[in-house]
Parts: C-alpha cells; structure tokens; sequence
C-alpha cells in the first residue's frame, strides 16, 4: 500500500539522447495550445535547459507550464492564461523531453498511463456483432457451443429468444437447474413465473402454480413424456425436446419437487455436465452463478481442433454485475469475456445480431 | 425482529360458517393430487373435524397431509406416498377449510402470501412496449418529456440510439453533466470515449483525448460554435443544437475542464434544471445517480392535465443496479419505475419498440 | 406507471373544519421562519380565503410563499427573500391548512410521505446491540438458532470470530456447503483459503491446496477423523467436532472433492437440513445466496412457544448487497431482516457487541 | 475473445533437459497420493517416455492418470481408483516431467495459474492491521491524511467513530458534500439523519428535520457560529470546528439548502480542494463515488519525501461494492486499495485497530 519509488536513471542513454521538452505559448485564457502535453498521476520528469525537473502539483489532465522564473507547474488548462508557456507533445518515454515514470506500476513490465483496464466493467461497449459472428461461425463449423442458463432467462420475455436459439441450432447442450425448466414450464401451462405475470407483477393464487406445474410434470413421468402429452407445447424445455437438443438439470438443495429429470445427485450430475463440456467449442454462461462457476471449473481455456492445434475456448458470461465474472476469473477461468446487463436484453439484441449476421452472410452469397 | 403473532379469533363469523378442509388421496408415490393445497411459510390453520388446527413442521411449497392416526403434516409433494389424504384447494382464506394468517404480516391490513414482491429487481421483466407506447404518446400529445443522463450512454454504442430520440422528437430537454458532452464529443472528434475504442479497448495515448477535444471546444467558445464550426459533426450534443433541443450542462467537483457551455455553479444550475422540470409530463433517467436524484429531489409526483386533472409522473430510472432506483425511492422519488440493466441495452431495445410502435400506428390509420 | 390522481372531496367534514393555512415573514434573505412547512412532491393544497389552492411549480424540499399577487408558489428556501410570507406548521393532514394527499400512493390505505422506506438498504444503520442481545436470549432460553453460511465467512478473519461462536454455544446447527468446510481446513492445514494467504495475496502453488486439504481429509475417511488424527487443529469444523455441534454439508455441482461427510444428494440434503429448520427458534444467514434461499424455502416465518403461542422467527441476512435479501424477501421469506455489510466486519462486530452483552448481564446480577 | 494458441517450443534447452513425469499408485478408491500433480485449465504438457504429451479431457482441480493403455487422462480425485498411476510433483515449468503453458496468458510476460487475481473483491480480507499501523505512523511523522466521505458515514452510527479520528489528529482535511454536515448537523439537533431514527425507522414528520437543521444553521450564518452559539454541540462538523481540522464542503446539484459553507461554484470548490490534495500523504476515501472520484482526479500516485525521494501515496478506498474502487482505477487512479464493506463496520473495526495499535505502541516503549 505504500512503497518507495526508485527514481529513474537519467544517465541511461535514452535519457541522455533526449532532446529538452518544447514549450508554446497558449492561444488564449484557459485555451491550450494544440499538441498540449496532458498529464497523468505518474512521477513525471520534464527536461528543461538539460536538466530533468518534476513539475509541482502534480495531477492528472492538466497541462504543464514553464512561468516566468523557471519554475514548472501541473496546472489545470482553465488556469493557464493566455501566453503562458505549456509544454507540447504525446510521447511520454521522454523522447519528446517528457518523461512519465511508469513502469514502478506494473512490476517493470509494461508501462504506460491507461484509462478503462479494469476486465469488466458496466462502462464499456458490449460488442455483440462479435459474439453474433462467433455463434454463427460455430454453428458453420459444427462446434460444440455449451448454454449454461440461469432461472432470469425464463422470468422475462426472455423466454422466447432463448426459445429461438435452440430451435436454430446455436445450441448443443443445455445445462441448467430445476428452476429454469420449472419456470419455462409453468409459463407454458399457467403463463406466468414464479407466479409473476408477463408485466411483472405478483398475481393472486401465484405462489402455488410453479408446484403445480412441477407435479404435473411428475405424473407425467418426464418433460419429455409432457412434450408428448401435449402437456407443455411451448418454450426452451419444449424446443429442447423436439429439436433433440440434449439437456442436463442438475439439482440443488434450493430446488422444489423437483421435476422428474432433474439429475438430484451432485456427484452424477458433474459427469453429466462433463459429458458435454469435453466436447465444448464455445460456452455461454447467462445469469447464473452456480451454474456458471460449476461449469467454468470443468471448462478447459482451450480447444483442440481437429489438426491439433489449440484455440482459446471462446466464453462469454452474461451478468447484472461485474460480481459473477470477477469471482469467475478468481476461480481460474481467466478466458471468460463478460457482459454486464440485464440477460433478457442481452438474449434479445444477440438474438438480433446474429439474425443480421445471416441475412449479410446470405446477401454476400 | 421478533414480534409475538396472536392467533387469529376462530369464534368470528367466517370461521364459524367455514366447512372442513376436504382432502383427497395422493394418485402416486410423489404425486400429488391436481388441486391441492399449496403451502406458505405463515402460521396456517386447517379444519379438521371441526377444530381449526395447525400443521406441523410448517414451511413453503408443500402439500398437507393428513395420516392414518389424525395428524397433520407439511409435507415436500416428493415425500407423500400413493393414497396418503392430501389437503385441496387454493383459497387461503378459510372458506375451504384452509386458512392462511397473513394479516399480522403487513400491520394487518393486506393479507396474501406472495412472491416477486419487491419494487425494483433485476428478476422482473421489462416492458418495453408499454413505455415505447408512452413516449410516442408524449410526443403526440405535445408532453415534454425531460431526460436525465449518464456518461454509460456515450462510453458505449448507445450515442447514435440516444442520438435518434433527440433528432426524432421524443426529448424536450436534456439534463446532463460536462462527461455526457465531453465524451460525447471525444467521439466525434476522435472516434474515441475516455480514450477507449468502440470495442472497448484502452488506446495508446488515449487518456488525453478527452482533454484535447474538451480543448478544441473552449478554443471555440461553445458546443453550438463548435458544431457551427464543423468540428462537432454528428453524435448527441450536435443533434441537440440541430433540432433546437435545449440542454443543461451541469458542472460537478469531478468535471475536467470543463466546456464553456457548462453552469459551474450548482445554484445556478438548479435552476437552469428546474426551467425545465417545472414544464415536465415525463421524466427518462439512465445511467446516472447524481443527475437522476437531483432531478428527483425537482420533480412532482404528479403533473396538471390542462383541465386541471392530476396525473401520475411517468418517471422511469434506469440503471445497472437495483441501488440507484431504490436510492431515488428513499429519497421521495416513490413514483419511479427502475429498470435494471445495461444503458446501451436499454436505448437499443427501446428504440426498436418505439420504431415498432410507430409502425403499427401508421399502418393502422 | 401513469394513472390518474383523483383530488381529494374537499366538501368532507375534515376539510370544512379546517383553517386557513397561517403565513409568517421571512426573517432574512435565504433564510425561513421557524416552524416553516417543508414540502413533499405529492399533490398539496393550502387553504387561503377559504379556498383549497394547489401552489405553483411543486417540488419537495421547500417552502411554500404567498406573494403580493396572492399566488402561492413551491420555493427553494435560499430564493426566499426576507419578509416574504411563508406558510407555517407540520401537519400534512389538512388541520393546519395545509394537506398533502398521499393516500393515492399507497392504495388508499396508509398516507405519508416518507424518506428511507425501502426494507433494505446499505444506508440503514445496523443494530448490532439488538441483534447481540437476541443470541444472547436464544441461548438462554435454550432456543435453536441455525446458522447457515457462505465459504466468505472463512476466506477471511472471520474464521476465528465463526469459531467463537461456534465454540460459545450460540450455534445449535450449522448449515453450510462443501466449500466452507474445504477452507477452513486448507486454513487449518496450510494457513491459506483457495490459495490466498491472510493478507489477500495469491500464493505461487496455492491454487492446488485446497485439493491436498481434500485429498487428506478424504485418506483418513471423514471431518470428525481428521480431526481425531490431529490433522485439522483449530478452525470452525474442528470446533463443530470439539463441541457436538451438529453440521450438514450439503453439495452442490460446483464442489472440489467433495469432503466426504458431504451429503452429495440434494434431496438427502434437504431432509438433513430440515431436520434443523424444524426446530430452529432463529435463523442466521450469512454471504450465501443458495444456502440462504435453500434454507428460507424451508424455514417457517413464526416458531411456536411451549405454551401454544407463536413468535416471528427471527431471521438476519447478511451480505455484501441488497440483492440477496431483496431475493429472499421475493422468495417468501418476508421476515428476513436484511444487513448489508461485509461478512468479515459483520462477525467481528457481533461478538463485540455479543461479549459486551454478556459483560453487561454478568455486571447487574 | 478466440485467439490461436501457439504450442510451446519442446526443443528448447529447457524441455529437453527436463524428465519423465513420475507416477504412484492412488493408496485408495477416492484417494490421491500425497504430492500429486494438481491440475490446471490451462494447455497441460506431461513427458511420458521422452515424448511431451497432452491429457485428455482437461480442466482444473483434477490429477493426471496414465493408464493401462497408456493414455493420459485428467481426472476428478473421487474417480481414480486404489492403483491407478497418478502424476506427481508441484512444479509448473516442466522440471518435474509436467508443463502448464500459461505464458500466452499475460502477453507473454508471467505465468502462473492462480486464484483470486482480481485486484478488488469482496472476498478478499481486509488488513486492518496494516491500515491502523498507516494511519498511527502518518500522525506520528506528521503526514498529511486527507479524508473524503459520503453522507453513509453519517446516516450510520459511524457518526462517533468519524468524529473520534477527527478529535484525535488523524484528519488533517475533510473533503465532504453539502450532504455529510447536513445529516451531521440533523443529528446533532434533531437525533435523526434524513429524517431517520438510529435504528433506521423512517420516522414521522421526518422528511423535513433536515430542512429545518439547514434553516437554522443559515440564520446563524455559519457551521462555526452554529458551534459558537451552542445550536451545533456533538458530531463531526463540531469536532473539526473545535479542533481546528479544515473542511472543505463541495456543492452538488443534488444539494439542499446548502449550508452557509457550501462552495457552490464547482471551479471554486476543485481549487479549495486541491489546496489540501497538493499536501497529501495518504487519502481515506470513504462511502462516496462522486468525492472519490474527484479527489482521484487532482491526487498524484505518489508523495514527495522532504529528501526527495519517492512513496506511493497510500489510498484507501471504501465502498459497499467493488464498482466505485473499479471506476476509481479505471479512471487512472490505480494506486487505490479497495475495501469492500459497509461504511459503519469499517470505521468502527478501524477504530479498534488503532486504538490497539496506539496501546501496543505505549506498552512498548
């Protein structure tokens, strides 16, 4: 939290080298002079009549000015006065006779003054055209693209996208809790979940029809044997079905009834998930923790391919907070690209990008 | 954190009348009959021979269960053998023999077990139509809708979605800070948002641009010289001056700069804001916490029709958690309807309802 | 999100017998008369002349001014100039000539206008001297809290203050994952959790210790074993062991190993757990979403007295946001009193304030 | 997102010099041998009879298992049976007969599989320890500390902790909003904050205390006339008063009132500001986006000693959630040590460290 800082050695020959920092006049009050040297946090060292000087009141987004007695300051550019001196120039390796000691930052490594490196972040762009490209590319290749879903995906209109995913191919396997398929159920018989209607609110009688649904199902002896009943005719579990899309639900201590096919040993259930995560090309992790980390610990980073060559094993974990991908990363799976948004809005747009993706593909045949 | 909850008072009318519970024998191991009686975690009493008595082993989610020696169960459906006499029906209220104490829960007067009761959750789903249908009503009915928002709708691909709502009519004043401009105009200007590319990648040298394009601004005197100029030629801030959209830029302790347009003092500022929430009929808040509850603390709950009818203030408050619009709750703002998730999500689906919308009205004239 | 608000039937008996509001000089420029009316932003009406008048320009937070012109306006106090009239009084019933019409808010029933009414909120203070004074009483009475836990509560210090708990009687069963148990061993064993020492560092090698921790526990065939063997030597699970406190470990799809006394069925688990919650007086959940959920699912809202009659179950949630409790509460588990803080800084301080309980009891006998 | 990954060189001196992997039978079903090799996700080489071979079915937190067919596999330790050969050792670079290629990870630079790298988590421990002996030492050399906090300081019974370092020489400024001495002040007069109870009920007639605390100290004029004619007598604005700790109190366009203090140009308020930033030695950032972000702005990474020689300025930053110390960085300040809690634990736990601190330093002289 508080260590020393060596300062760098200017006798080495880069520093030597270097020519003294160049200085322009500022075109008006509180305008700065295009090309303006803009600050950072960082130790700075200005070269001046050959010697390297640290500017006072050093702070980040400033300008840096010479007054009238020689003295250097780190000044905000509405301070500066017109004609003031400020020096000019980006290079910040001193090559321009600016020098910013950075690289006590990094361990020596790297070095350079950034905004925006956190991994993942609410406040950066989620590039779907991207991820569009990915699942179509995937589906071309016949890879193995894994969903791991959490209960969030089913409580909204979500629903349907996911729905549209699986029927299209994007999918090869589904794994997921009871609650997801308990839910996708219940919105098929009743219409709501979790006894929430489509516009969210709780309904009168609600908090009892997912244990209906869920016994339901339990007569029938499987969602499969539901499928066939003309029980459930709509939804994930059904597309699962009827498009032969495997799907394992493993149990949780939090699950109720649970429906027939739910996987209730934990032990079982890992080499379940297993069989497809082997297998994985590609995996899609939305709004779900458990699931999330459970399959992250099974996931190689890598894949093989059929020359044997390796690849980065492409996954995206979709989440409300930046919470579930950091515990992701710190849980080793350091590959894992997150997006932080609502997963009923991610389903969506992505459901949109790659139905663009396909009408480009299509027109440039 | 520990009340005593006195039983209710079995001698009232309602109980008096109520009939027994009647129960029907499970159709299978783990099966349960269709109709039964779904529990709760509240005290709950079942009459049995007469006598209002409680289960034992109380919890949710389970069916009641009556065994061969009288006593009464709370039973996980899993656990209930073939012919075991299950409890029916859904009413809670002792009018089928089954009564559910809810009353003690809010300070006696509501009464239903629910789920999914909390105000703001990322588990609700999103009605995009409805206020897709509310914003082009506004714009139909000559409202003024006041947006209030973040720097996350520039840092990202939200700035030509936001851009559309400006140029298209559905703004009629924008409240924001000198970040919403500045990074703004850093991507007119240089392509970038903080100095991160559209993908969300730090760039070399790029923790300056903010500062270089905030520059160029105060060189030319205001945003509105400035786009006169050329040298703002497209994004949010250009749209503004184009369409004659007025806009607030209040200044905060963590501007750089800031650009000339902006109030710096906060008095000054508040009433800049308020010339405009005094006219408001709707209120858009996204991605920003300070903006969203200091236009919150101005607003009225309610806004006056022409003929002096009173209406509910449409204010809808996004943001990446469930914090701010709870924040904003806590701070009076009771009328505020959160949206949880992803700013740039939220703009790009709400345009594509409100296109939707637009669509359906014309083709239905 | 935008209804009609009705206005209030100004011929009732209530509004008749009412007075006009009372107006007093401002003393100062910027500065209200004591005892001035502090505005809300719901519909209000002041009686001047006998008439109910709406100011103009509402907004919260400021007072309202009766001009020369007899208009009455909604004013920030620092706009008020002196000698200008302001109303006076508290009361928003109307019987001080000024009434706030809020029963539209919340359904008619209840009527005022309030800050801080969300159910859980970091900003709330906490009362740990209640919360102590409760474990205390439990004790005492011979009640049974159960506890139930997430793996952060060992990640950290908190494992020496769990473990006094533990080890002092206040825990009648602990409720806890694979993980907890696989920590606090690697800490017992090798002095770091999932490889990080105590001062947060990853260590070189770490992230394989809490695999050999298994491995150990695994050779000498259970926790109560190892414990036998000398293996593990200090921490929660050997003070489980030490003092007959009854634990479930119950598994899930994420778990390393797992441990074998695990119970690696979920349903198993459930009717392990449950053989707790049906005799829990109290319930203590700590940074554990499926622990928590899991055991609310199962956890009645009251427990019964010897003599018949019934009492709220106390239940605290602790995690590091709202979300877990908002969850809960959507769940069902209405009575969850929400703490929002770190796991770590929670258990140090209870046991503050626990110890301090138990000096202050032991001092007045 | 899907990058290529180069296999390492196994020509190099360093592979060919390395040996066999070695092997030892599992001494149970379910049991590993003491030393195993603990897997990673990352490409994994094993040298069997001189050739570097890759497992099959990797992931992490398995052992490796060479079969009777001579296939390697990588295997959960639940499913190795008593016999099978497991692969042994710790060491990752390949001297032990087993490589993890985690070079092309990091750019190349570093390589080590590890878990928990993420810089700020809420699952990290707090070093209280280290931040109390910080706090002590800076007093002790006559440092420059300088505080900025948010109101959850005060809504919380944080208040006397704050008001303790304030009294006791840890504070040399306080940087605040309008906010903080408003609900100080409340407190001070009324025994609410936001109109709150201490134990966090909404209380009636609430809303307007804090309206009330503003008007009365804006007929005095002043904090310190408050202080002066006894209207303000406890808290934190009167102990900084007292002790003659400078404050600076930055408006917001979220403010009420403000008080008479208030720099309401935000210009103004940066200068104020930085006139104690350009003096820090340390910076307490507590409960506060907008003031910590701010003061990270105008504060250097580093402090100058009276010799001239360099130290990172030691920045603590306190927030409820990982998001503020994430922006803070991603924002350059990337000096900031991140504590994730609740703003009245970590006040109250910091206390008691350095009152510790302070009793281990007297006891030892």
């Amino acid at each position: 939290m508080s260590t020393t800082i060596p300062h760098p050695d200017f006798s080495a020959e880069r520093f030597a080298r270097a020519p003294d920092a160049r200085f322009e006049p500022a075109p008006a009050d509180g305008v700065l002079p295009e090309g303006f040297f803009s600050t950072t946090n960082l130790p700075t060292y200005v070269r001046v009549g050959g010697r390297w000087r640290m500017p006072r009141e050093p702070r980040m987004d400033c300008a840096l000015v010479l007054d009238a007695n020689g003295e250097l300051w780190t000044r905000e550019g509405r301070r500066v006065r017109q004609g003031e001196r400020v020096a000019m120039g980006q290079a910040e390796d001193g090559s321009q006779g600016v020098y910013v000691h950075a690289s006590w930052l990094a361990g020596g490594a790297e070095g350079e003054f950034k905004f925006m490196t956190s991994e993942v972040s609410r406040e950066k762009p989620i590039d779907y055209a991207r991820m569009a490209r990915l699942l179509v590319e995937e589906r071309e290749r016949g890879g193995y693209p894994v969903w791991v879903t959490g209960p969030a995906l089913v409580h909204s209109r979500a629903r349907a996208d996911m729905t549209w995913f699986v029927a299209n191919g994007f999918v090869k396997a589904l794994l997921a809790g009871n609650a997801v398929a308990v839910h996708d159920i219940e919105a098929s018989i009743f219409g709501t979940t979790l006894g929430m209607s489509g516009a969210g609110e709780a309904t009168s009688g609600g908090h009892g029809l997912h244990m209906r649904a869920i016994n339901q199902v339990r007569g029938a002896g499987s969602i499969a044997k539901a499928v066939e009943r003309g029980l459930i005719q709509d939804g994930i579990m059904h597309a699962c079905v009827v498009h032969g899309v495997p799907f394992v639900l493993t149990g949780s201590i939090r699950d109720d009834g649970p429906l027939p096919d739910v996987v209730t040993d934990n032990l079982a259930a890992q080499d379940a998930m297993r069989r497809h995560t082997v297998k994985a090309t590609m995996a899609v992790m939305i709004a779900t923790a458990l699931h999330a980390i459970a399959t992250g610990n099974m996931l190689p980073s890598f894949c093989t391919e059929t020359d044997g060559s390796l690849r980065e094993l492409a996954t995206i974990c979709v989440d409300s907070s930046e919470f579930v991908v950091s515990k992701l990363k710190d849980r080793g799976t350091h590959q894992a690209f997150g997006v932080v948004t609502n997963a009923q809005d991610f389903l969506h747009i992505l459901r949109l990008f790659v139905e663009r993706e396909l009408a480009s593909r299509t027109a440039s045949r």
